[in-house]
Parts: C-alpha cells; sequence; structure tokens
C-alpha cells in the first residue's frame, strides 16, 4: 500500500515528536535531580525498571543478562527524601491536547498514591500536556478518579488544578520550587 | 584427586548453607515487607536491581531484553515511608564469624548513608552473622569507618553496638519493632 507523501511524512514526525517528548521530560528530570544531589538539596532517584531475568550467563566471573522481561511496576518511577519529608512521583506525557489517559496510570500505582498520602509523604505526578509541565499533587489526583469515574483526567481540571512548573536553566526543572509553595508553605 | 568423604561434605554443606541464607535474608525481609504493606503498617519496597540494557527485541509488541548487564547500586537496597518518614536501609550477611567486611558496601552507597542522614531521613544496615540478625544504625557505621579507617567491622563493635532483630512469625523479621525502639522512642 502506497502512502500518499503528506501523511507519511506526518506520521513520522509525529513518533520522531513522541520519543523526543518522552526522553526530554525524563532527561530533564534525571538532570534535575542530579543538580539537587550535587547541590545538597535533596536526594531523589529514579527507581530501576523491575526486570523478570529469564537467563544469564558467567564469563570471566561477568555475570551477564541473556533473556529478561519488563515487568509492571508497583510504585510510582521516582522516590527520595527531601526537607525530612518522604517523596514520591511519576512523570507522565501525553500528545493529546484534550485530556490525560488514566491508561498510563497502573492500577498497583494509583493504590500507590493513596498509600502514600495515608502515610504523611509527599506524592504527586508531573505531567506535561500541550508543551507545559503541571504538577499535580496526589490528592488532586485521587479527589478527581474516586469523584469523576472517568477514563481520563480533562484538560480543564489539571489547568485548574495542577501548578506550572517553569523550564529554568539549572535546574532544568525545578518541581521542588512548587513543592515547597505547596507543602512547606509559611515554613 | 580424591577428598576423604568428611571435607567433601562439608564443603557442599557449607555453599548450600550461603546460598541459602543469602536467599533467606532476602525472603524474610520481602515477606515482611508484604506483611507491614498488607496491614497498612509501612511502605517500603526492595529496589529493583539497575541493568544497562544493550539490546531488545519485538515480538507481538512484546519487549524483550535480549542482553543486559548489572550496574552498580548508587542507594541501598530498600527504601520507603514508615510513620510519616524516609527510610532506607540494606541487607548483607556475611560467613565470617570476627568481622564483616566493607568491601559488600559500596562507595556510592557509603556516601547515600551519610546523605540520608544530614536530609533527615532514617538510615540503617541489616546484618546477618554468626545466624543472629543485627540492625547497625547509619551514624553508627559511620562513626565505626570514619574513626577506625580498616576494611572492616569487628563483631565486637556490631554486638556492641547494633540491635538484634528476632525472627517472629508473623512478619518473620519484624525489624520495624527496633525502629520504633531507637528512632520513635516516647512517641
Amino acid at each position: 500500500m502506497q502512502y500518499p507523501n503528506n501523511i507519511k511524512k506526518d506520521f513520522t514526525k509525529l513518533s520522531i515528536s513522541h520519543s523526543n517528548r518522552g526522553m526530554n521530560l525524563e532527561n530533564e528530570l534525571n538532570l534535575s535531580n542530579e543538580y539537587y544531589l550535587k547541590k545538597d538539596i535533596a536526594l531523589i532517584y529514579k527507581k530501576p525498571t523491575p526486570i523478570g531475568v529469564v537467563d544469564v550467563s558467567y564469563s570471566n566471573h561477568k555475570k551477564t543478562i541473556e533473556k529478561a522481561y519488563f515487568k509492571e511496576p508497583s510504585t510510582l518511577d521516582y522516590n527520595g527524601l527531601y526537607r525530612g519529608k518522604y517523596i514520591e512521583f511519576d512523570a507522565k506525557e501525553t500528545l493529546s491536547k484534550t485530556s490525560f489517559p488514566l491508561s498510563n496510570i497502573h492500577v498497583h500505582q494509583t493504590t500507590q498514591i493513596r498509600n502514600v498520602i495515608k502515610h504523611g509523604g509527599i506524592v504527586f505526578l508531573i505531567i506535561r500536556m500541550n508543551n507545559l509541565t503541571y504538577l499535580l499533587t496526589g490528592e488532586d489526583y485521587i479527589n478527581y478518579i474516586d469523584t469523576e469515574k472517568r477514563k481520563s483526567i480533562s484538560y480543564s481540571y489539571i489547568q485548574n488544578k495542577a501548578y506550572i512548573i517553569k523550564n529554568s536553566y539549572q535546574p532544568q526543572l525545578d518541581y521542588l520550587k512548587i513543592v515547597d509553595e505547596i507543602y512547606f508553605k509559611g515554613e
């Protein structure tokens, strides 16, 4: 089958843009976390993706994984310690302009968000959408899914409830500034 | 070469015992953490081992890792949230009866222990040695390595400073009982 030239181009552009954007948010967060670590501001790490190892080999006392598969995470991707507090979050982005699909968040992760709130930790989502980066608190996320029972979060809810994280020079994505405003107000 | 029967037996027994013990401590901790989670006592997870993926394949939209290697961890293996506090620890065991070799702890992990203390988190090592399970606080660990400049921690220091975690029915290794005694005394 032959695609008209313009459709093919758009499709290619879309996939590249999508993967770039995915890489960018994660990279920006990793660089920001390195900055926080270096400046002794916070200890926040991305958890390694959980895998199930099927097969390993040994040569020169070095263990190499020969086959493995990705497992579903039970927690959010990032966690650590900031100003004496436990902090946990996940970073997601969508190309949709009107709503954030909840299929991005696994059932176990929603349970984890509820649990972190219950046990007194700080928990939130970083959502990149419409070229903006938002911080949505765990509380506002849970409140939405418990009230609305939809398969996605409307963009208007995000615009209304979430905080915009501005891009800066160093750190690239200073989300802890927003964390200060929300969770350490007046301290 | 023919080994006398009793030596061969002892050797076999030792290796089995070693691998069992390694499995046991980690298993006991994982089961204890599942118990704490189920009973809504704490949210503590073992971090996945960090890997570097070299090669992947795709079939039926399923991504399989075809080659990867293990990376050195920057943090301790377990972390989470307990009574509103950040908690991080590692679990190690040694067959040595007289000292705990510091080669068990990576340089980055020692840095991480210092950092968690500085940022107000709870951090410790669980050490299994001479058939007993000890909790050594991060503070006592750092104090020893800064003062003694040795390649191992003497067993007498562990006996003197660390707290014994008793095996019980459920959870199998109730280390949070010791955490309560040390970090939440009088609360």
